[in-house]
This record gives structure tokens, C-alpha cells and sequence, in this order.
């Protein structure tokens, strides 16, 4: 049995996704980030940089219980653990490793920031605004051009690059985004989006997301809280 | 012979680090990020994300040429061709793993953007200046506590982790931080500051850096060059 502590936020969704794509037992418990769950002894001790998801599994690889956080990590895990969704020979899987790392370093944090400047952020704040929303658009220009002789990220096989991907780009709208404009990540994203399992991963925890753009969640999300501590 | 394309920032270093610790012939082509190398057809081809490092690898895993963009990618990948810092045990490797996300996903990103708005913005916005450094206080707490009961990031040995951590703490006076108030953080970088492979490694390309804060470096870096192409 894996536990996994979450919420339905994007990083959230792609360990929801996979788990439902691999059919592997699953737990998962609410962190509401909202109201400082991530700050909990009890989370920090799997989660050090407080952030969700983390997973606890039960059957480690060496048959005792490891924990993991980071969502591409855990992902990586998860595809190794079933040797799925990760290619099958060495080249296929370093190709979807920098598809992965692309996510990581770039689709998720910088595509988080539109989201802040667009929407969370108490102001708004042109310089900042425009920053991120520029970025969106490149970065949704560098998945077109990778989506347009290619059916997935990396070739012609659905991934863990997809999975981690695909819940970020769910957000389009706000990130400043016409997805329409960006034919080969339409096409991709509507095929993904058809998926079962995808379907069954982003209503996890769905029922509990709550708005984040009050004053209260605002202090907890982007406030004092989440430097206090040393 | 590993062809690395790349310039003389923390992405960049981590690379060369790696390199000259497990002591691989590689040849570096300097990238200049300032004039726009980076939106060069033949560099796209391998790194369509226009960011340095890319890596081609004459002699990849099934004996045929590899190319690699993503430092976290090309990290790993060359730590699995050796089988160096990265844990030799499955779980080992996987808190390697994690950290190395950590890095990937939050260090450099949010550091990145502590960087460009205390030093790179044409102005000083208050907002977004005290978000991101806020950002690299918490995130130098996170680093501090991990480093408080572990010799490095991800136990008692040196990991690519480490090597990719290390080069965003190198530029700590641009993040707003006072090193030596995180001293577990400071042991380490000391620690790692005094490797002879690391010291060789920060000074690859060093030569040909530039000042990236005039008006048309600004265009080339953050400006509509990054996004005008679909």
C-alpha cells in the first residue's frame, strides 16, 4: 500500500494520474495547504521542503518502507517500481528523464509564477504579470514544436513527461494561454484528457480544493509561515 | 569525447563540476547566452528549450551518439554511465533523487528569480523583490536543516545533489542571503568549495562571462526574442 499526502493541485495530480495509470493501491490523505497542513512535524518528516505530494510506500525497494517527496522523483519511483511509462531501453529513458527535468525546472515553477502574478498576488503588477505570461508563451511554444512531429513529448510512447506535464497545462487559462493557438498541444492535451485514468486522477481530492486568494490562505501560501523557521 | 554546450552560470557549472570529478574527456563550447547562441538552429536541435547545458555524448548507452539538454537530466545520466554520486543502493539512489528535484524544481528556479528581480529587472519592484527573497530565506532554512544532522544533502556522501545545489549557493549575496547565518549550509559549501574538481569546475568558461544587465542582453534574456517563435 502506497500512501500518498496531497492535494489537487497540479503536482498533486501527476502522482494521482500515475498511481490510477499503473492500478497500484493507493491511500491518500489531505494536506490542506490552505491552512499550514504542510507545516505539521509529522509532514516535515516526509516532506522537508513542505510542499506536497509526498508518498510513503510501504515496499520499499529493499522491502522496507521508504518515503519520497518531490512529485518527480516520486514519479520516477513509481515508473521504475512497474517499468512503465518510462521507456524501455536506456536512450528512451534518459530521453523522457529530460522531458521530465524540462517540467520540473521550467513547465511547473515558472508556469506557478503566472499563476501567482495572474491571479494570487494581492496587486497587480505589470512588469512581473508580463514576465510570466512572455514565459508561459514560450514555454507552451517549445511543447508545440516538440508535439508537432511527435505524438507524445518524447516520441511515440505516453510517459511520465506527459503525466507531468499534462496537469500544468490544464491550467491554460490561467496562464494567460489560448490553448487553441498551439494546434500540436491541443491535439496532445485533448488526447491525454480522454484518458481514464486521467480522468479518475484529477478528481482526486477535487472535493476539498478550496480558493486560495484570501487574505488568510495568502499568509500561509506566501507569507511569514513559509520562511519562520531555520 | 562528451561535447558539452553551456556557459559559465550555475547551470552550466553543475555540468563542469560533474566532469571534472569523475575526470571524463569533455570539450566545452562556449554558448553566449548574451548574444543569442541559444536560438541557433543547430543548438535547438539539442536543447529545444534554448537553455545551456546540452551535452552530446559520442559514445551514449547503446554504443550510438546521445544527445542530452537538462543539467538534472544530463546529471544523472552521467552519474548512472559511472555509476558515481548517486547512492549505490536503490534507496540511496532515490533520496538522491529527491534532493536533486529539490534543486531542480525549487533552488534554481526560485533563486533564479530572487537573481533576476535584485539584479536583472530594469527596476526595483518591491513585491516581487521581497517574494523571492523571502523565497531563498525559506529555502536556505530548508537547506540548513537538512545540512544540521547530514554531512551532505543526502547522507555521509558527496552526491550529484550536491553538485547541483552547490553553484546556486555560490551567488548567495545576489539572493539577499548572509551565509553565515545558515551554518550548517556554510560547512558544507566549504566542505565542497575546497574540492580541487569543483574549483577547476567553476572556472570553465569563467573567462567569457559578461555583465548580462545592459539593455540588449536584457532584450536577448528576458525580452520578445524568448518567445517569439512558435
Amino acid at each position: 500500500m502506497i500512501d500518498v499526502y496531497s492535494t489537487a493541485t497540479p503536482n498533486g495530480h501527476k502522482v494521482h494520474i500515475l498511481l490510477e495509470e499503473l492500478a497500484l493501491p493507493y491511500r491518500v490523505h489531505h494536506i490542506d495547504i490552505s491552512a499550514g497542513d504542510q507545516f505539521t512535524p509529522d509532514f516535515l518528516a516526509i516532506s522537508p521542503n513542505n510542499k506536497i505530494p509526498a508518498i510513503v510506500d510501504a515496499d520499499g525497494p529493499d522491502g522496507l518502507p521508504i518515503s519520497l517527496f518531490e512529485s518527480g522523483a516520486i514519479l520516477l519511483y513509481l515508473a521504475g517500481k512497474t517499468g512503465k511509462f518510462i521507456g524501455s531501453t536506456d536512450r528512451e529513458k534518459f530521453t523522457t528523464l529530460q522531458w521530465l527535468m524540462f517540467q520540473m525546472g521550467g513547465v511547473g515553477p515558472m508556469l506557478g509564477q503566472a499563476h501567482h502574478f495572474r491571479i494570487y498576488a494581492p496587486e497587480k503588477i505589470d512588469y512581473a504579470y508580463n514576465r510570466y505570461t512572455n514565459e508561459a508563451q514560450r514555454l507552451y511554444g517549445v511543447l508545440n514544436r516538440q508535439l508537432a512531429d511527435h505524438t507524445y513529448l518524447t516520441g511515440s510512447d505516453y510517459t511520465i513527461a506527459d503525466i507531468a506535464t499534462f496537469p500544468w497545462i490544464r491550467s491554460w487559462k490561467n496562464q494567460g494561454i489560448e490553448l487553441g493557438e498551439f494546434v500540436h498541444v491541443q491535439r496532445w492535451f485533448d488526447d491525454i484528457s480522454a484518458r481514464p485514468a486521467v480522468q479518475r486522477g484529477v478528481e482526486v481530492l477535487a472535493d476539498l480544493r478550496k480558493p486560495l486568494t484570501d487574505d488568510k490562505s495568502r499568509e500561509v501560501l506566501f507569507g511569514s509561515a513559509q520562511y519562520a523557521k531555520r
